[in-house]
C-alpha cells in the first residue's frame, strides 16, 4: 500500500497527459452546441476505464447524453463500491476573462488551469487512477463499478430513469464521489450535506415589438421594469424570501447544531477579499456559513432584455427574461418549491404583462450520516494523507443526483472531494492544484483499504 | 405650382431608386462599428444636394460624425429656410424579427420596408425632392440651407458646438424638419411639443468573477438582484417616479389645456391591439395621451447580466447593467434630472454593491407656438394636400437638437413630419408608406409657397 506515493511520482507526467486529453474536449452540456464533444468525452472515458483495469466498459444510451459504465467484479460476495462522476462541464462565458483558453489546459503556479480541471474531469480522474493502482498491484479487495454521466451540470435529467431501469447493474454498498471541495489542504473537510435546487426561466412579454420610448414611454407596460419589480419583490429588506409557503418545510436547526456548524473556519475579511466584494449580504439573523450551507437562497443567475449594445437606443423592450434559481435545504421538495414560485410569479405579474415560465432544473437536498462506515473510512484516509481528520461540512452546492441515488437505489454516497474554494469552478480560470490532484489519488487508495477491511 | 403632382408621378421610380441608394448604407450611429458607412452616407447626401440644385455643398467635420451643409442663396434680402435632417439610423436588433433585411429596402403593400425608410432618410429625402422641384421650375422664392447631421439617434452630441461655431452660416428665419409623425393621413397633425431626454447606463458590480450559486448563494451580494431592486424602487405602484425632486420643475397643465390635448383621436382597444399589449399602464390620474405627451416617464431600455445562454448555469453574476432613460417635459432640465437620478441611485445602492453610472444622452424638451408664420403656412399646406387642417400634437419623442437650435441659433423649428405611428421607427420592420412619401413632397412644396408669400 505504501508504494502509492512512489507510483504517483513516477507517473505524474503520464497522468497529466491523459487528463489533458480529456479536458481538451469541450463537453459543455448546457445548450445544444456540443453534442459531438459530449459523445467524444464519453468514448474517451470508456477507454480510460478499460486502460485502468475494468473487466468491461460500455456506453449506454439515455434520453439525453450517454452514460459510461464500467465494472471489475472480483468476487460476488465481497462489497461493491460504485464510483460516480461526470464528463460534462459548465459553459465558459465570459470567455474573455480566461487567462488561458478554457480547453487548452495549462499549468501555472502548480495548478491546472482549464474548464473541468476540477469539476469534474480532474476529480473523477483521481478515482480512475486510484483504481488503476489497486488493480495493477493486486490490492483490490472489493468489486468496483463506474458510472460516469454527461448531464450533471444541467441537473442530470436522464439519470433518475437510468438508475430505476438499471437497479441491479448499479447495486452497491456505497457510492463514492469526488465532486466537492474541502476547506483547505490544512483544514480538510468532507461534505455531508448538499442543498437542493429549483431553477426556472421567467419571460415577461409586453408589446409585440420593441417600441420607441419617446412615443410610448409612460403609457405602455415595460417588461424590463415589470420583471425588475417582480424580482425585487421576491425578497424583503432582510433577504427573507417572500414566496408564500417557501419556508414551510425548512427544519430549524437547534442552537447546538448551529454552534457546531459555525466551528468551520471562516474569516469575513478574507472571504470578502477572496471574491472581491465590498460587503457580505444575506438573510438577517444568520452567519455567512449558515446562509450558504443550511438556509435556502434565491438568486438571479442571468437577466436580459431590450438593447444591450453600445450607446443609447431609445426603446421599450418587447420582452425581458431572467433565470432565477433557489437553493433548497433538507426537507424542502424541489418540485413543490418550483410550483410555489410559478404560482407566486403568475399572481404578482401585472395584468398588462404576459408571463412564460420554463422549469430548467431541479434536485433534492441530501444529508449524509456521520456514523456510517464510508464516512469513517474516508476520515481515516484523509488523516493518513492530509495529517488531520476532516471537518464535516454542509455545502451550499447541489449534486441533485446524490439524493436521487438514495431514493432510487437506496444507497448512501460518500462525498470524498478534493477541490478547493479557490478552484473557481463554474467561473473563468477554473483550476485544480496539482497537489490536491495527487493527494486525492493517494487518499482514495487508502479509502479502499479502510472501507474494505 | 400645380404641376408638382404630375412631376412626382413621372419621377416616382427615380425618386425611390435614389432613396434606396441612401437606405442601403447601414449608417448606424450607436456603437462604433459603422464609421465608414456614416461617412459614405454623408458623401451621398452631398451628391444628392448638389443634384437637387444647391449652389454648393460641403462636408464639415465635427468631433463626431460629419455634418453635410448645402445652400442656395437667391437673394440676401429674402427669407431663409434652414432644412434639418439626419443621415444616421438606429441599430437593427433584434435582426431576426425583420421580414426583409433592414438595409435592403423592399416595397410591400405600398410601403417601403427598411431601417431609415421613415426615420430619417425617407423623410429628409422629401425635403430634397421638394427643393429639387422648386429649383427646376424656378419657383423658389427664398434662400434655402440644408443641415444634415449624423448623430441624431445618439443625441446629437457634436451639433451644439457646431451651431455655436457656425451661427452666421446657419442663420435662418425658420428651421424646417421632417422627422415626426402625424396621427393618420385622414387626421393630419403637426408636432408642437417634444419631450426631453435623460439617458444613463447603470452597472452594479458584485464579486470579481461569476460565482457558483450553490457555494455562495445566500451569502454574497447578487448584482442582478440588487439592480432589479433599485430599478423597482424608481416608481411606486401608481407609476409615479420616486426620484426626489424629479417633478419639481414640471408645470401642471390646467383643466382646459388637458381637455384640448385629449381631443386627439385615441381608441384604447385599437391602441392595445396595434402594439399587442394586454393592457395599458401608466401614471395614475392621467390618460394615455397625457402619459406619453405631457407627463415625464422612466423606462428601462435594456438590461443584461450573468448567464443568458440556453439552459441552466448556476452562477451568481459578477455584474449586471441597465440602460435607463427618462422622457422629460417642458421646464424640466435634462442635466438637472440626470444629476438627480445619479445621486439617488448612489443613495439607494446597498453598501455591498459597487456602482458605475455613465451618462449616454440628454436633451431639452421643446414647445412650438401655434401662432407663428411657419405653423400657419404648414397648416395651409397640409390642408391643400391632405384635405384637412392639422391638429397640434404634443409628442412623447425627443429631437433634442430642436431645443438646442432655439437656444443657440435663436430660431424656432416647424416639425412638418409625414411618418405614421405604424411606421415602427426604431423597431424591426420600420416602414414608410409610399403615399406619405409622395404627399410629403407635395406638402413641402406648398409650405414653401405659403411661407414665402
Amino acid at each position: 500500500m505504501n508504494k502509492i506515493k512512489k507510483y504517483i511520482k513516477e507517473h505524474e507526467k503520464k497522468f497529466l497527459n491523459e487528463l489533458f486529453q480529456l479536458i481538451k474536449i469541450p463537453s459543455i452540456s448546457a445548450g445544444s452546441g456540443h453534442k459531438q464533444d459530449l459523445i467524444k468525452a464519453a468514448e474517451l472515458w470508456r477507454e480510460i476505464l478499460l486502460n485502468c483495469g475494468v473487466d468491461q466498459s460500455v456506453i449506454l444510451g439515455t434520453k439525453g447524453n450517454p452514460v459510461v459504465y464500467g465494472e471489475k467484479i472480483i468476487n460476488k460476495d465481497k462489497q461493491t463500491i460504485l464510483v460516480y462522476g461526470h464528463y460534462d462541464v459548465m459553459p465558459v462565458d465570459p470567455v474573455d476573462e480566461w487567462k488561458s483558453p478554457p480547453f487548452e489546459p495549462e499549468i501555472r503556479d502548480n495548478k491546472i488551469y482549464a474548464r473541468g480541471a476540477d469539476d469534474d474531469k480532474g476529480q473523477a480522474f483521481i478515482q480512475a487512477k486510484a483504481f488503476e493502482y489497486l488493480v495493477k498491484y493486486n490490492l483490490l479487495n472489493c468489486n468496483v463499478k463506474f458510472l460516469i454521466e454527461g448531464e450533471e451540470e444541467i441537473g442530470s435529467p436522464s439519470l433518475e430513469k437510468f438508475c430505476s431501469d438499471n437497479r441491479e447493474l448499479l447495486k452497491s454498498d456505497v457510492i463514492l464521489v469526488s465532486d466537492t471541495s474541502m476547506f483547505a489542504p490544512e483544514i480538510p473537510s468532507i461534505t455531508t450535506g448538499l442543498r437542493g435546487l429549483s431553477y426556472i426561466e421567467v419571460e415577461v412579454k409586453g408589446p409585440d415589438v420593441d417600441l420607441h420610448s419617446g412615443a410610448y414611454g409612460g403609457g405602455v407596460p415595460n417588461p424590463a421594469n415589470i420583471l425588475a419589480k417582480m424580482i425585487a419583490s421576491l425578497k424583503d429588506d432582510n433577504h427573507v424570501i417572500q414566496i408564500p409557503g417557501f419556508y414551510d418545510d425548512v427544519i430549524k436547526l437547534d442552537r447546538n447544531e448551529r454552534v457546531e456548524i459555525n466551528k468551520a473556519p471562516f474569516n469575513v475579511e478574507e472571504y470578502k477579499k477572496a471574491i472581491g466584494i465590498n460587503d457580505i449580504e444575506g438573510e438577517a439573523g444568520y452567519t455567512t456559513i449558515e446562509r450558504v450551507g443550511i438556509r435556502p437562497s434565491l438568486d438571479v443567475n442571468g437577466i436580459w432584455g431590450g438593447y444591450t449594445g453600445e450607446g443609447a437606443k431609445t426603446i421599450i423592450p418587447s420582452k425581458a427574461t431572467a433565470k432565477i434559481s433557489m437553493r433548497l435545504v433538507p426537507n424542502q421538495n424541489h418540485e413543490k418549491i418550483t410550483a410555489l414560485i410559478k404560482k407566486h410569479l403568475f399572481k404578482i405579474a401585472p395584468p398588462s404583462a404576459k408571463l412564460n415560465i420554463k422549469v430548467l432544473h431541479g434536485g433534492q437536498s441530501y444529508i449524509s450520516p456521520l456514523d456510517n462506515k464510508a464516512y469513517i473510512a474516508a476520515g481515516k484516509a484523509i488523516n493518513k494523507v492530509f495529517g488531520k481528520f476532516p471537518i464535516p461540512e454542509r455545502s451550499g452546492g447541489s449534486i441533485p443526483i446524490i439524493s436521487t441515488f438514495e431514493k432510487v437505489l437506496g444507497t448512501k454516497s460518500i462525498l470524498l472531494g478534493f477541490g478547493l474554494e479557490s478552484d473557481a469552478i463554474h467561473s473563468p480560470n477554473e483550476n485544480f492544484p496539482l497537489d490536491q490532484f495527487f493527494k486525492g489519488i493517494e487518499t482514495v487508495v487508502w479509502f479502499y483499504k479502510y472501507f474494505c477491511e
